[in-house]
């Protein structure tokens, strides 16, 4: 089974992933969390109450741009698009919490359409904000005021292939599976397979600055795209006439990444590739993760980079250690899966054994390859029993990486020992560079009797040591609401102000999205 | 010898390049231009007549932050600081035009002197023109305005090396054989190789997005820069924490391209490697463009790239045949020039091979090695004998190339005929990617009685072709002044809408390069 034979999910509300395939824990780990002290909570979810929605004339307003068939004012439509999934969005979806349900969702089934929907929602003052896979982690779904949802779900087509340029032509609505499958018809690949790709689409890709799991093979989802459309309150933006140009600033990367906060990217032009004939997965291990960070460095300096490529720490590694089929029973070290679409190229193998790689085979990288989108599905029973489970990632240039490393780890254990709830970090690197990688850290413990206060203690804490130690606030999550402030501090104000000079341009009435990425002015 | 043996050229006023090395046409080539009409003209070159620069109040602003003997104001410098090497701008100091000449030259130390000059100038309206290399070919170095040069060749230090993170901190003011010798002590390279090297600057190619000859191997600058700083009126901007980040929009590439209008880049911390142990170019033929564009076209997608990767088409390779060595003195066809630094690969050859083409062998490889920077020195003799001589680039995607050609072709050739001075245009492509490739035009005919005027026409011409045909209106000389109506188009008034906004929040006072990049508001 490859990528494009997975479905698009039909997510459900406030759990991750596909319903006919739930996860259950090992009881492994349910013992695990014994020793964290995880205790099954005694409330039951809470069901969401409604509340007032738009007026007749507001809701007058987007039926005369889309239809009133393509206007949801109902609960089940409304709490659907209810913030994303990272914990404390989880958390307060368990509790019922409404605060930051849209007051209508409404489905266009076009540029023009998305278009002319920006343009009366300014004159209206309705705060949009876009929806297409709704799986952003970091609050990119919420907004500082009351706001209709835009779901792109109705723009999922691929409009156009170039075989000549290797180029697609893909509307922001497609769902991952969905565009691997259409491109798969044609004999092709986008080779974008972030974690979140059963339910992520290509305008989140796009407009979140996406990096997926084959990022040292394929790149990042920016390094993608060549060309977009952009809807604005103002009007429409449409970039790229060229791979590459030296007329003035890339312009395309001021819109990616800019999380809705400008407008709505409605396609996106990507490079594509042909899809590889075989694929390859092994484990290597390595005597620990300084060994390890030494290895992968080597590869993404020197080469030749496999497709995939990444590296758990100690503790990491010991978690996976509890499926004996992941380290094949060894004792210590740490585990790299080494992953090749297309032909394998010995090299690599030579490069992890001059640096002191032990291949372990196929079996722990298909265990992995099997598994690699399971793992957000272990959240919500997690959840279940009791635990607070949550990730953090950033990235930093090789040199920085093992204070990075350190910094993050040790904020996060001290904040929640200090507040009662020791907990387990653990670390992975996944997207290599030249001059540098990401680290991505799971955290579980305990939950408190409030546990979104709680995590939010602990991630400022980590936001801090990112900051101090030198890393960037996210490598591929984003900013979101979740990120704002750490962002503004990362950027500087001065930048900050060029980000709402543009946004006052393109959006003078403050509707896109607002509170995502940039403070509300 | 290689490329960090090669001297800083100390560049004539007006002329480029070494003068203790010019190039002498040959025979072949003064009989062609007799072919084309050209007649050597009868005016010898015009001297510069001095006018009043800054009041002393002025230059007490000025002096106050950088001393006084950091301050030049004489003629000899300030003509020496007037506009770059398009042909032109040639043609204008020919004629001795002093209307772009600076009013006063200023040589800041640091970064700090940088910012408070910047603080300073916006303070007293002063207009500000960076000048690191001065190779501008897209009248970069004019404004609408009088203005202040702040040459930054005092800037000129290796800041620092990460060798494990492979990232060079370099000055704007470093020139590029300076850099490669800096880093050649410590057994790096940044494989940065446009063919302005000898004259052209970190700043300079960062600030106007340069791609060099290597760029198939190296990628572009824009690619190799992982950090910046720059300095505005309104104060000091940072960038660049981790190689990629999800952190909002990528704001690097906001300012690289930005050409001075928001500032001056002071430093970068750029990508570095290891210098190559050894080096291969080598020739091969093709049948026909067609059948060129076909093989180069398979490298750039399914790989393995050289580091160099050039297409000469029928036109190009025909005037090259005037020296015999580099084509082996076969008829027809076309020449493409594969250049490996590092290890060759065989498979490269293999791809070449099947795709039609046959090894020339290493001879017209080195042929093009050891003029590939005295194609521009050219242009001066040529100039001295009456010829109109210029270039012309763009870049667009693989499926549009053919077309893109054609047009841009037709219409200098309508454009300069009409003028009754039918032109030679010779093209090439010499930087490639997946989904497209860049296109250079060479463009020789005898000059009118306004050669200036006879070039806009024909430029003007170029630039409909371009945008028609749906290229960017340039892959790597920039915008400057004299793109910057092509450029408000290409990108549309949107988005110019919202660099201006930019501009407008990092120099209110429109200080900084007025009239570059964007038309002055």
């Amino acid at each position: 089974m490859t990528e494009s034979d997975l479905p698009v999910v039909d997510l459900t509300p406030g759990r991750w992933g596909d319903p006919a395939h739930p996860v259950e824990l090992p009881a492994a780990a349910l013992d695990a969390l014994k020793h964290l002290g995880v205790r099954r909570p005694a409330a039951a979810p809470a069901k969401p109450a409604d509340r007032p929605g738009l007026t007749a004339a507001q809701l007058g307003v987007l039926a005369g741009v889309v239809g009133a068939e393509h206007v949801a004012t109902g609960l089940d439509a409304r709490w659907a698009h209810t913030r994303g999934y990272s914990t404390p969005d989880l958390l307060r979806h368990r509790a019922g919490d409404t605060s930051d349900m849209p007051d209508a969702v409404v489905y266009p089934a076009s540029h023009d359409e998305v278009q002319a929907l920006l343009t009366a929602c300014a004159a209206h003052d309705l705060a949009v904000v876009p929806f297409s896979g709704g799986t952003s982690v970091v609050g990119g779904l919420a907004a500082d005021r009351r706001f209709v949802t835009v779901d792109l779900g109705r723009l999922d087509q691929l409009v156009e292939i170039d075989e000549v340029s290797r180029t697609a032509t893909l509307q922001a609505g497609v769902r991952g599976p969905a565009a691997e499958a259409l491109l798969a018809e044609r004999g092709y690949t986008l080779g974008h397979f972030p974690q979140s790709y059963e339910g992520a689409s290509i305008g989140g890709y796009a407009a979140a600055r996406s990096s997926g799991q084959s990022s040292a093979g394929y790149g990042r989802f920016d390094q993608m795209v060549v060309g977009l459309t952009l809807a604005t309150p103002r009007g429409t933006i449409e970039l790229g006439r060229a791979p590459m140009s030296a007329a003035g600033p890339d312009l395309r990367q001021l819109v990616l990444g800019s999380e809705g906060a400008f407008g709505i990217i409605t396609s996106v032009v990507v490079r594509i590739r042909p899809r590889p004939a075989e694929r390859h997965f092994e484990g290597w291990r390595f005597e620990d993760f300084a060994a390890g960070l030494a290895a992968i460095r080597r590869l993404a300096q020197d080469g030749p980079l496999p497709t995939v490529l990444r590296l758990s720490d100690e503790a990491e590694t010991a978690v996976n250690l509890a499926d004996p089929d992941v380290f094949g029973g060894g004792s210590g070290g740490v585990l790299a899966i080494v992953g090749f679409e297309g032909p394998q190229n010995p090299t690599t193998a030579e490069v992890l054994t001059a640096a002191g790689g032990q291949n372990l085979g196929a079996g722990p990288g298909e265990t992995w390859r099997a598994g690699r989108y399971r793992a957000p599905y272990l959240r919500d029973p997690l959840l279940d029993e009791g635990a607070l489970v949550e990730t953090v990632e950033t990235a930093g240039f090789w040199s920085r990486l093992p204070e990075l490393k350190a910094a993050v780890t040790e904020a996060l254990v001290k904040s929640l020992t200090d507040q009662g709830t020791p907990p387990l970090v653990l670390c992975h690197v996944s997207h290599v560079y030249e001059t540098g990688a990401s680290l991505y850290f799971t955290v579980i413990s305990a939950q408190t009797d409030d546990p979104v206060a709680q995590w939010r203690t602990a991630k400022s804490a980590a936001n801090h040591a990112i900051a101090t130690a030198g890393g960037t606030i996210s490598h591929h999550h984003g900013v979101g609401t979740d990120h704002r402030e750490a962002y503004a501090e990362e950027i500087g104000p001065l930048a900050v102000e060029a980000l709402q000079a543009v946004k006052k341009v393109l959006d003078p009435e403050g509707v896109m999205s607002p509170g995502v990425l940039l403070t509300s002015s």
